[in-house]
């Protein structure tokens, strides 16, 4: 039992939770209808409009990333619309089984699972779009499960230039860890989920909605309740929620907010960008290979991978030997990659540790160099001190 | 600040937590895909069952009560099925609005807020349905909003005479506070949220499915992805959830829900029941109106008329002076009643506190007798002491 209260959490989600964000957490709830918690949803929804970069109104649904990127699709859009889906991983995939599920026509942009979307594919399609038909691009921003990040400024102004379609955004492992300039790109929905940049424990998700995708509600006609985003906007007018809210995880995103405006975006999203440096490096001096492409690296998450070894086992022996849960590979990687999640409220210590434990369980495993270790870790402080 | 600190919920939900459970909350999360969270899943699964005293699936999902109940009905009920709604407070008003925004046809069965639904308008239209129209019946068994406890088991006899509808009932605040008997009384869908006779925060809600209903199942039309039962079901065979669950909530359960093992079912409802009574034979020794009849109250909510004071100043009086938070009356009940919760986490100090703190307003504002409160407060022992 004492190692399970000293697990490292780096998987791409649930990510580690800070002390001052658990004890907010584990407070006595207070009434979801009263003034004190009206000052809890007006605090936080000013700082996610901040975290956001946004104008727009940022909505909290209790429930997953996977609700809030469902209550963007059947919001904005009606049965039979047609939406182009970008796929390069699984949650890419998931998302066109929520436009499927929906009745939704669905046009795929692939890119091979380690591979980034190319935003050409998406500029062809919107530019042969003269009739219109396209109501919605829905991508991924980070793909959490291959840890590539697909270049969403540029398709989002291939969007833009369509003029008509509505961008729905999962963001799920980019906000709160690099730049998702909501307002400057002209995002009209975007998705988030508590557990990841956020720091706080998995349960609260987050949709940005924009006026244009407000338009697009008036006529949509997918059946929705607890989904619904005009019950959220209209309450949200009053500080308040549409159905009983995760009160303790507004406490903990309240707090967790707070800590992310004292650190500052640009400092958060320069500390991700390094701890993803020093992991990629060090992977590389470590003679692993990388599963992504060095210039489509997530800021999250970094896929590994394990030709010549099982991941699971080896994540395993990194769980058992040092208390650090990595995330494996997922369908058809699964055994094939591990991930490193980086996401969140990670500290430098957390970045060599886990790079020493990679390290030490190769040199035993797989009889790597003493020197590559060596080599790898200071690798990662280079990237570090940067 | 330190009144915060020190509040007693007496509202219907949220309700109290316990320490135990608190701290089991603000413990660090753990992977959700991992061999630990596997075992709370399984532990709590079991518990779920022994609580709603079925063999069925009991399946949770991050979200609120709502989006139990939305899950339950969309499920399965495909557009344009013909359903009876129970309606006699605020929640059976949502379940009309959810089905008609499912493109259900609703028959409304009313009655009046204060009174129970009357089970023979049931047996009436279901009797009269020879081509079995009527795909389910949709009904609150403790509706919150007004106190009243419906007569469930004698409604749900008639669903079963009927042989073809299935029962879709919002438990929210009768599971955990008095007999729900899913198994004996052949309950298809039991609705729930975690935040009442659960003693969590809400953010978790809990759907018990019968073998009748899983069959409705596989014929349902109605669009869904984030609620859709059948990916619970799977997930919940490796003790898992289709999306990231709320971790935390989940330590929380797993430990309310062995409390309520270690009290025991029985007294768990006996404890209920007394401080029901002793709150009901208080409140009219203090001179004032019960706004439900004394044979069909609630076990967790009783609401209390203020005909000659506003209900919503008396809450805040009582808030401001004794930091005890009472519910007010909802809609156009708004400043008519106000509504003390006694479910969950309650004990007898909390009772004589409430009733001694109303009588003490009372007193001070409506020149109540000291005499009164002395008797309100015997009689309430009387009910406690049994």
């Amino acid at each position: 039992m004492a190692i399970q209260k000293k697990l490292s959490l780096m998987i791409p989600g649930p990510t580690p939770v800070p002390e001052r964000v658990l004890q907010a957490l584990g407070s006595h709830p207070i009434g979801h209808r009263s003034k004190d918690f009206q000052n809890i949803v007006s605090s936080t929804s000013e700082n996610l409009k901040w975290l956001h970069q946004t104008q727009n109104d940022v909505l909290t649904i209790t429930g997953s990333g996977t609700a809030a990127m469902e209550a963007g699709i059947i919001n904005t859009l009606s049965k039979g619309d047609t939406v182009i889906c970008g796929e390069n991983g699984k949650f890419g995939e998931r998302w066109v089984k929520v436009a499927n599920s929906f009745g939704l026509k669905v046009i795929t942009i692939k890119a091979e699972w380690g591979k980034p979307l190319n935003p050409n594919d998406f500029k062809e399609i919107l530019e042969k779009d003269h009739k219109k038909e396209i109501k919605a691009v829905i991508l991924t921003h980070s793909e959490t499960s291959t840890g590539v990040i697909n270049d969403l400024e540029k398709i989002s102004s291939y969007i833009q230039n369509h003029n008509h379609a509505l961008s729905i955004v999962d963001c799920v492992t980019s906000i709160g860890a690099c730049n998702v300039a909501t307002d400057d790109w002209k995002l009209d929905i975007v998705a988030s989920g508590s557990q990841k940049g956020y720091m706080i424990p998995p349960g609260l998700s987050f949709v940005s909605v924009s006026d244009k995708a407000w338009k697009a509600c008036e006529t949509s006609d997918l059946p929705k309740f607890y989904l619904d985003l005009k019950s959220y906007k209209k309450s949200l007018l009053s500080d308040s929620n549409p159905f009983t809210p995760a009160v303790n995880l507004f406490f903990a995103l309240d707090e967790a907010l707070k800590m992310m405006r004292e650190e500052g975006l640009q400092n958060i999203f320069a500390r991700h960008e390094r701890h993803k440096r020093a992991i990629s490096y060090a992977m590389q001096a470590l003679d692993l290979k990388l599963f992504a492409k060095d210039n489509h690296l997530s800021p999250s998450v970094t896929a590994i991978e394990t030709k010549s070894f099982d991941a699971e086992l080896f994540r395993k022996l990194i769980k058992e030997k040092y208390d650090i849960l990595l995330a494996g590979g997922q369908d058809h990687l699964k055994g094939k990659i591990f991930r490193i999640g980086h996401l969140g409220y990670i500290n430098d210590k957390d970045i060599i540790s886990v790079i020493s434990a990679v390290g030490l369980t190769l040199i035993e495993e797989s009889n790597l160099s003493n020197d590559s270790l060596g080599k790898a870790l200071k690798k990662a402080k280079a990237c570090l001190m940067q």
